[in-house]
């Protein structure tokens, strides 16, 4: 399984996308969890492990200071960002991981004095621009669907068999790849892939 | 389900994306499927038809023009963008539905005497900005991430109660929220949650 697999089954489950999120706020013990979320310890158990099989997240002993007994709190280890876009000629994946930092508090100096009220302000700010990111975005992605469409059409007059239109439609989505390239990814030979090329090469000085 | 946990459901599937990543671009029949990813048709009917029920794809009957009998051929009709971001005090999803254009022909006069090598070139240029906004994306989630480190240590020297971090926490990750808004969001009571914010301007006060 690649990275996308393992991450997409992890928050796949929405019990386990609630665990996380209560988890990347504070470090909890199952009973917590257990409390927050309305299930049974085993249940929550469940999903834990999973997670720690996983490297997603580790657990530290902690004293009760009460007298009580010692539990066990869990924390994340692995965060990450996935990204999926599926529309008319597009299909996109994006994943990057990031290790949470082991040594958070080196900056503990910097916020001595820092107000919630600037931290909150700060935050808004950033809310924005990423809001702004998202819209350019998807704008773009739009821009993007209307010429693969446009693409596909193409292709679609232009070649009647099916490996035609496949290598065709790859060499218009990679534009940085050259037919080497193009033949390696789709495990054809080079002169396959050339011949098609040339073959549209041929269809656009007919329609010029 | 909401729409996030039937999305994740369906694209946590590594063939399921597969057969999306072919739908996309262009109609296919099940043998065409089942040679594409190297599955047995049943496999492939599966989840075409998991993917039929939850309004994904739709299908029409074609007839050969070999003579030989007539096929289905599936398409897909939702597009969508996922974004799920987990990080240091960072829990974010992301959903976007958009169905496809039934229409997508109505630009065709505009392609006429359009190159491929055109459309590859405008091809490149929005990849080159997408990727500009993702290195952007990414430096505001670093940064966001930061600002909620920061803010959790906070809260957890101020606060030593669990409920009272959590509202802080939320209190401070949705910048345009109302303490009425707040208290409704988490199921509390009004005057809990004002109590809380007092004793957190409290706090500040006394730090300065």
């Amino acid at each position: 399984m690649d990275e996308l697999d393992v991450l997409l089954s992890v928050i796949e489950n929405p019990t386990r996308r609630r665990i996380l999120e209560a988890l990347v706020r504070e470090p909890h013990y199952p009973l917590q969890l257990s409390r927050e979320l309305g299930l049974s310890q085993q249940g929550i158990m469940k999903h834990l492990r999973m997670l720690e099989e996983l490297d997603m997240v580790r657990s530290f002993t902690e004293e009760s200071d009460q007298g009580g007994p010692s539990r066990r709190r869990y924390f994340p280890t692995t965060g990450f960002t996935i990204v999926v876009d599926i529309g008319p000629g597009l299909f996109n994946t994006e994943v990057a991981v990031r290790p949470f930092d082991d040594e958070p508090q080196t900056t503990a100096s910097h916020e001595d004095g820092r107000r919630i009220k600037d931290l909150r302000a700060e935050l808004g700010r950033i809310d924005r621009e990423l809001d702004e990111l998202k819209e350019r975005r998807s704008r773009l992605i739009h821009e993007k669907e209307g010429l693969l469409e446009m693409a596909g059409r193409m292709v679609d007059s232009a070649f009647h068999d099916y490996q035609g239109r496949k290598v065709v439609y790859e060499y218009i989505l990679h534009p940085e790849m050259e037919p080497r390239d193009l033949a390696r990814g789709l495990g054809l030979r080079d002169d396959t892939v050339e011949g098609i090329l040339r073959q549209l090469e041929g269809e656009n000085d007919r329609r010029e």
